[in-house]
């Protein structure tokens, strides 16, 4: 621990510089415009793998975005961890709630600023400086992969794919991945759940035309409105989901269970006066942590009809459109609840419009076993590195591509993040202390070698 | 009827070509940045004035676009007409939908196609191309007054100010006003009753910032499904409105009138089929035409939240916005109205949310007396160029200062307009007839002749 320490505190400017280097390619993976960028990035972070020590590392083609794919091999009897992250970010909008530009990374009361500098660049670049750590040191104790790809926050539309052709390349005892969260900077956790998802996109049609709002008003359904009221009505009173068969798969959790995760240190007086809220809105029944762990959950991730800029325009719009997104607990199938929302809308289509649904991304909820080597050396490492034995939690997100992982190369995955609530991922302002930064390079190396020796 | 034709007929390419000098100035009054092009249209119309043959015309500042002035006397003893209309547009967004550029007009089947072919260029025009006939002809019956605001578009928040500061020089004994429409070319109509209007802008306030839609989608309100719930809860399962104290005022048409009202040609089979609907949708227990003639309306004129960009970004947006109107019937009044919709919206405010509204612009309704000189006037005019005696409707539409025209002038307005429900205003495709142009241009002669005939 002294020796990680101390080439962690040697090289910690340099390790900042690098991140910044990376985080300054806009890798929005969502636009199509990117390419050259995209590309840039994947290149960045081959040469990154090969500077830190790779035997070898390459950039492969994919239907879609590249995927970064390097190793280095030491014994073929050992170990091997395969590193999975990404190098691509979220769309950066509304650009006028940043208080720095989302490409120029800055550090501000010790945080850095930046689109990517948590989700993943910044927890992705940590492994590859751990590994450059442990070449350095000559302590690396198994054999290393990484899978580095372009598409997560499209929903990794290539990776299963790329997964199915390149098993053998992608053979490895456990995959390792930080691109969750921890409860605090002194109260470590390791994510254990992770929810599914459907993302959809709803456009309703009403009139042919944009008609004016005078002399249509009244006698034309309005498909903004009529929008509005299915969107309305996907939820009850106790904001329970309506749409037939949503939760035929849900797995209910017990009792015991609940009480064991109602432990984890929480205070929602401290969550409402984060987010400015008098009040927390959920289904009945269950805590907020509950509603984000073990429950699924439909949102509106975006909506638009009619005029929408300055003053005032009196139109009676021709369509309307939204983004919904549903959060699915383990059990549940992406693609069978892609389909109940998509015949449920058509259900509910008002007379007077046409409803077309379009799925735009999706995948499983996983849990991961705490009784298996990879949690008990994370939870060693953590517990070293942290000075505290971490709590297993359930996160609300989704990494849809851990489930495909298991189902075509039937590896495990452990999710070793280090990221914060507070660090405004996929929102303006997104941030990550240089505390979880450097920690987690030096939690890292603890992993590979406690990984090793419970494997033994 | 012979000397019009001619002279309308001799100069039909010219005034044409002048028509299309004054769209090409995109005077969109609710952009701040059209500041120029506002001024340069004010100071067009002016010039056209003189050209025809105005004794004095001027562009008059108010607080907001300025309004031009003008008139021409030729005997205070005889009966005066102020020409009322207005030279601003409504926005061209959508800009993909238009099939030529909105402020390039074009002539495509009979049609000129631009931003303010008919509302309000086009129709407006036709005044100053009719006043100038009367004085190249010599035929100029009465004095002629004209008043030309900028506003309109937004609600003519300066034009009740004007008038208050100018009472002597807009002394008049009837408005006269086209920016509305008839029936069809061969059935020829004036609108007797106008509804109006309450405008208004919604803010939903739910956490301070943009959220992970993962991490935090079912434990926090979401603004954008609750502003959806509290629009869809805006009407009822029969299309009534549900704000309290709504209807109090509605002026209830007696059985028999709606009986006459009934009688004006009209084809569902055909309105559906313009608009491609297999359904309309409005107020139970009232026609098409009841619903916008005689019926108050509620419309989402636009609505906005989230991510609106391509692909799928799982936000759980801070903001959710609409801009919602509701068109009044007569005696129902707009302050009071947009009073009990901020308290209402207030009141359904969802746990977990903060609601802003903001009045944005509104008016009284109207109806025109059928029994007095000008209507008489109107009626005979159409009847000597068109064939056929009009039919007096109500239309669903709104000009706010009609009201205001009356309360603050004491005079009353006739709305001899010459448009159709086709010509897509406010909407992308925005066209005037050029039959509807030049007949109006013939029959507005005949306006004065009578007028001057019934006031005696």
């Amino acid at each position: 621990m002294k020796a990680i320490k101390k080439y962690v505190d040697d090289h910690k400017d340099r390790f900042l510089e690098e991140l910044f280097d990376l985080i300054r390619i806009p890798s929005v993976s969502s636009l199509s415009e990117a390419k050259e960028d995209m590309i840039r990035t994947a290149d960045h972070i081959k040469q990154s793998l090969l500077s830190a020590g790779a035997d070898h590392a390459e950039v492969k083609e994919t239907s879609g975005w590249p995927v970064v794919y390097g190793y280095k091999m030491i014994d073929e009897s050992l170990p091997t961890v395969l590193v999975y992250g990404h190098y691509d970010v979220q769309p950066v909008e509304p650009l006028d709630l940043w208080d720095s530009p989302p490409f120029e990374p800055e550090v501000r009361d010790g945080k850095i600023f930046a689109r990517g500098a948590d989700d993943d660049k910044g927890q992705l670049f940590m492994h590859v400086k751990a590994f450059e750590l442990m070449n350095a040191t000559e302590t690396l104790s198994c054999n290393v992969k990484f899978m580095i790809e372009g598409e997560e926050e499209i929903g990794s539309p290539s990776l299963k794919q790329f997964c199915k052709e390149n098993k053998e390349l992608l053979k490895a005892d456990i995959i390792l991945i930080s691109d969750t969260t921890m409860i605090a900077q002194d109260i470590p956790s390791i994510t254990v759940g992770l929810r599914g998802l459907s993302y959809l996109e709803v456009e309703v049609t009403g009139p042919n035309r944009d008609l004016h709002s005078g002399l249509y008003g009244g006698a034309v359904g309005n498909p903004a409105n009529l929008l509005a009221s299915m969107i309305a009505s996907l939820t009850d009173e106790n904001n329970h989901i309506t749409i037939p068969g949503f939760y035929d798969d849900v797995q209910e959790v017990s009792d015991a269970e609940r009480k064991e995760m109602a432990k984890a240190p929480f205070s929602l007086k401290e969550y409402k006066k984060a987010l400015d809220l008098d009040q927390v809105v959920g289904e009945s029944g269950f805590s907020t942590n509950e509603r984000t762990g073990i429950r699924p959950s439909l949102d509106v991730n975006g909506i638009w009809s009619g005029y929408t800029g300055e003053g005032a325009k009196t139109v009676l719009p021709s369509k309307a459109y939204a983004k919904i997104s549903m959060r699915l607990v383990p059990n549940q199938d992406s693609k069978k609840i892609d389909e109940l929302f998509i015949k449920h809308m058509k259900d509910i289509a008002p007379e007077g419009t046409t409803v077309e649904v379009k799925s735009l991304h999706g995948g499983q909820g996983y849990v991961t076993p705490i009784d298996f080597p990879a949690y008990r050396a994370a939870s060693r490492a953590i517990e070293e590195s942290f000075g505290k034995t971490p709590i297993p939690v359930r996160s609300g997100g989704s990494i849809p591509i851990v489930s495909d992982f298991e189902e075509v190369l039937g590896i495990k995955s452990i999710l070793l993040g280090f990221g914060l609530d507070s660090d405004a991922i996929h929102s303006p302002n997104e941030n990550y202390p240089l505390f979880n930064f450097y920690k987690g390079i030096e939690t890292i190396p603890l992993f590979y070698k406690y990984f090793v020796e419970e494997m033994k």
